[in-house]
C-alpha cells in the first residue's frame, strides 16, 4: 500500500537561502506544534490581538486594520486589489518583474481598467514615468508597485512616488512580500494607504498567512464599495469583522499558522526592528562583496539592491542549474533559479530573515568556491 | 511594550469538541514543527505527490486532479465555484443550513444565474424537490450541496440526488468539510464531479488547507473556460500545472501545513477507512443516546443525523452560553453554539478526527450532568 514518508522523522536538513520560503528559528517551529484551541477561543482571540498590535509596529503603522490573511503572500495581493478595485476603475501597476506582471494579472481578473509604467528589469520604476502616466490619464483610483522585486533583487525607493500618487489624489498600494522585516517598511510616514506581506520571507515564520494593512482612506474605499468583493473568502469587510471587535465568525483562522507568526514577530520585536535590518544590510553587502571579488556580475542596478536578495549572473562557462542541484544535493542549500529572461542564468539568493547570519554566507561562498574551482 | 505572550509555553490546554477545528493527534503536531524546506524542493515534491496519493484513498476517487488548496475549507468552496462557473451560468444551490447560504454568497459573487432549493434546518434536503427543480428550468450547469451541515448535524443522503443531477447532465458539486474522514465520501461510485473540505475537521489535521478533487468532466470544464477565472490565487489551471508534472511555480506552497496534512492521513490510512468510519459512529452514537437520556432534543431529524456532530437543543430553563462558558473554564472542553435561529438555544457538538474517542463522551456528559445538577 502506497502510504509514504514518516514526514516528521525522515525530513531534510535544509539551508534555505533562496527567494523563500527561508529557515526559521526553532521557537518559531515549537509554536508550530502548539495544540491547538478554538477561532473563537478567548485565549486565541488574545494571541490575534497581539499579533495585530506586534504587526502595526511591524508595517511601522497605526492603521486599525491591520491583520494577518488567511493565505499566502499572493493571497494577500489578490486581497488588496479585490477589495480596493471595482469593475471598471482605473489602476495604474508599476511593472519591473514578475511580481509586478502578477499584479497586473490579478488587477485584470478584478474587472479593473489597468494602465502601466514599466522598467526594464534589474532597475527601479522612475518617478518621472509614474507622473508622466497620471498626468496624461485622469480618475486613476490606485497606483501599485512592488518595493522589494523578488525576482530581480532590485529596491524600490517609495518617497518621491508616493508624493506623486497623493498629489494625483489616488492610493498608494505597496508590495511588501520579500521587503517587511528585512528593510524599512514606514507604512505611515510614506503615506502608503494599503499594504500586504508573506510570512516566509524577512518576518522568519512558515508561508502561509498574508499580512494586511489599510489605511483609513483605503478602508473607506472598501466600506463604501456599490459592488460586493468578487471573492468571499478575501472580503475585508467580513474579515475585518471577526478580527475587529465584533469577533464574528467568518472563516475558521489557520490557528497554527498565526501562533508561528506571533511568536516569529515576537522574535523579530524582540531583536529591534533596527538592528533586524541592520543584520540584512551587513550580511547583504558581505554576500554582494564577495560574489563580485569571485568576478561574478550582480544584476540589480548598483544603488538599488536589496541586501535580502541577490540576483547573481553566471558566465556561460557555468551550468547554474547543474551547481544549483549540486550545492543543494552536496551542501543541503537551496538557493533559487532565474525567473523570466534570468532563467538558465543566474540564481537568486535570499538572506531572509533568521536565514540572514553572517555564517551561513561564509558557507555559501566556500561551496560556491569549491564547486567552481575558485 | 506591548509583547504579549510566548505562544507554546501559555497556550491552554483544550479538548476541542466543537464543529472544529478538531483536537489532533500529537504524530500530527510534532509534523508541523518539522524543518521547513523549499517549495520546489525534490524532497517537498515528494511529500505533495504522497499527499495527493493519499488524498484520493479518502475521497475513494481516481480523479488526477487532486490536491490541496492553500487556504482554509472555505476556500475550498470558492475554488470549487470561480473555476466550475463563468459569469451567467445557470446553477442550483441546495440549501438548508448556513452552509449551503455561504454556496450560494459565493456562486452569486462568480456572476451566476443562482437558483436554489431549500428544505427546512434540521431536514434534508428532498431529491424530488431536486428534480422538479431542474425540471422547470434547463440548462442548469452545476446542482451543489451539502454532505455535513454543519450548523444542523444533517446528514444529507447523495446517492438519489447525484443520480437526478446526472440525468439532466448537470455537474454535481458536494461540500465534503465535515463529512470527509468521519463518513463515506464515495466520489468515484457517487458520481461527484466536485467535491472539497478542510483539513481541521474529520481529516485531523489543524485548519489551513482545502482538500479538493475534480471529475475528468469537471475539469475539461475548467480547462475550457471562455473567460478567465475571476480568482488568480485560486486559478486551477495554474495551480493544477504545480501540483502536476510540470511543477511550475505558482505561489509558495504552506510547506507546514502540507507535512501536517501528510501526517493527519496517514494516522486516518493506518486506521484504515472503514475503522474510522466506525469509530465516528459508535462513538456519535454514545453522545446522542445519553444527550437524549438526559431528556435533552436532538436537532436533526431522526433518520438524518451526523456521527460527528450533534446539534443539541437546550429547554429554556438552561442558559446554554452560561453553560458554554463554564465548560471551557472549568473543565476546558469547547464546544459550539447554535448559528442562525439555533443561537443561544443549542450546543454543536463535534467528535471530529481525533477528538472522536470514547472517553471524551464520558467526560463531556459527566461534566454537563454536573454542571446542570443532573
Amino acid at each position: 500500500m502506497e502510504r509514504g514518508i514518516l514526514v516528521h522523522v525522515q525530513s531534510q536538513n535544509r539551508l534555505l537561502l533562496g527567494p523563500g520560503p527561508s529557515s526559521v528559528h526553532p521557537e518559531v517551529l515549537k509554536a508550530m506544534a502548539t495544540p491547538l484551541v478554538g477561532h473563537l477561543d478567548p485565549y486565541f482571540l488574545e494571541v490575534m490581538a497581539d499579533t495585530q498590535s506586534m504587526l502595526r509596529q511591524v508595517f511601522q503603522t497605526e492603521n486599525e486594520l491591520t491583520l494577518a490573511m488567511s493565505g499566502t503572500g499572493s493571497a494577500g495581493m489578490e486581497t488588496v486589489f479585490v477589495n480596493l478595485l471595482e469593475p471598471g476603475d482605473k489602476v495604474l501597476i508599476c511593472i519591473c518583474g514578475v511580481f509586478g506582471e502578477r499584479m497586473k494579472d490579478i488587477a485584470v481578473r478584478s474587472g479593473a481598467n489597468v494602465l502601466t509604467v514599466e522598467a526594464a528589469w534589474g532597475q527601479p520604476i522612475e518617478p518621472e514615468d509614474v507622473q508622466a502616466a497620471l498626468k496624461s490619464s485622469s480618475g486613476v483610483k490606485a497606483v501599485a508597485i512592488v518595493h522589494a522585486e523578488t525576482s530581480t533583487g532590485v529596491w524600490q525607493p517609495l518617497e518621491e512616488i508616493s508624493r506623486i500618487v497623493h498629489d494625483y489624489g489616488a492610493l498608494f498600494i505597496v508590495d511588501a512580500v520579500t521587503s517587511l522585516g528585512g528593510i524599512p517598511v514606514e507604512v505611515d510616514r510614506l503615506g502608503i494607504d494599503a499594504c500586504y506581506s508573506g510570512t516566509q520571507k524577512c518576518l522568519g515564520a512558515p508561508p502561509g498567512l498574508a499580512p494586511v494593512t489599510l489605511s483609513p482612506r483605503a478602508l473607506d474605499v472598501v466600506r463604501n464599495r456599490k459592488t460586493k468583493v468578487q471573492s468571499w473568502y478575501l472580503d475585508l469587510n467580513m474579515i475585518a469583522n471577526y478580527w475587529g471587535e465584533d469577533r464574528f465568525y467568518h472563516h475558521t483562522a489557520p490557528i497554527s499558522m498565526l501562533f508561528s507568526l506571533h511568536e516569529a514577530l515576537r522574535l523579530l520585536l524582540e531583536e529591534g526592528l533596527h538592528q533586524a535590518f541592520k543584520r540584512h544590510a551587513q550580511n547583504g553587502d558581505y554576500l554582494q562583496r564577495e560574489l563580485q571579488a569571485m568576478g561574478l556580475q550582480l544584476f540589480a542596478a548598483e544603488g538599488f539592491r536589496l541586501p535580502q536578495l541577490t540576483s547573481v549572473i553566471f558566465p556561460d562557462k557555468y551550468d547554474e542549474g547543474k551547481l544549483r542541484k549540486q550545492l543543494l544535493e552536496d551542501y543541503g542549500i537551496e538557493v533559487g533559479g532565474g525567473l523570466g529572461a534570468l532563467k538558465g542564468k543566474a540564481w537568486r539568493v535570499g538572506l531572509l530573515g533568521h536565514s540572514s547570519q553572517h555564517r551561513n554566507v561564509t558557507l555559501l561562498i566556500q561551496a560556491m568556491k569549491q564547486m567552481m574551482g575558485i
